[in-house]
């Protein structure tokens, strides 16, 4: 079997979770022009990783860009498609930033705020590694399919 | 009594109704500089009526300057004010603006969304009568209210 040959823990099988294949899916989706062709999946979500040492070389206060911004939502964007593959309920995203990279994310289902997350450092968004990204994606999806389950009258409510 | 002079239906009975208060106090609040000091409530309130002759000035389509959005959020924020202030519980807005006048607000308390409105037409947001502005701001405070003592477990989630 070719799974067998994903050792637990590599990159591979962080590579190989729903949630972070969402991410490349996406992230490959955006690639109109087939200039990413060549890059493997990890090189698509290098960006996504900020090292200690990569972390270092950004400012402490700085304002988001535009490509950091893009990487946010792209990363709970991913999380609201597994939420609602779980669920089958419609998940729709709402970001405010207020200032120098402070903020909220909230993705919504019905009535119902499934993922909650107060945004600060936003220029520095990332990930300290690929099992990082990888566990705290799951992780919001794992609470918010648990709280879809708990409240369906509040994700439908009014419907 | 003072009241007994009030007419019900009367602009000074809309006036006297807790939401439209809330209104006119932070619309006072806004005011820096005294220049409204001689102007009535009705006055300030007037930018927010919009009956079918200022309406019809109005073009079908276009994008909202930053006034119509400022007298929208305060709308939407008097409306918070007087949910909290009924129930006890922080309730916070978040806006999403996507093209010419389309958008949404929600108002959330803690993982619940006590308001969800489907915004279009922004640039043209105003009310046909006061009676209706007050309708509608006391309408979205007793449902909202409403949701909130259905739900303590879901406003409370996590607390």
């Amino acid at each position: 079997m070719a799974e067998a040959t994903i050792e637990a823990g590599s990159d591979e099988a962080f590579l190989a979770t729903p949630f972070v294949q969402q991410m490349i899916k996406m992230l490959r989706a955006q690639d109109m022009h087939g200039t990413w062709d060549n890059k493997t999946d990890l090189d698509l979500l290098d960006p996504f990783i900020l090292n200690a040492e990569k972390r270092r070389e950004i400012p402490i206060i700085g304002d988001p860009d535009p490509e950091v911004l893009w990487r946010l939502e792209l990363f709970y964007n991913a999380i609201a498609v597994c939420i609602e593959r779980e669920t089958g309920n419609i998940v729709t995203p709402m970001m405010k930033m207020s200032h120098e990279g402070f903020g909220r994310m909230v993705l919504i289902a019905g009535r119902l705020i499934v993922v909650n997350k107060q945004l600060r450092d936003v220029h520095r968004f990332g990930f300290a590694s690929l099992a990082k990204l990888s566990e705290q994606g799951n992780k919001f999806v794992n609470e918010a399919v648990e709280m879809v389950r708990k409240y369906p009258d509040v994700v439908n409510y009014g419907g």
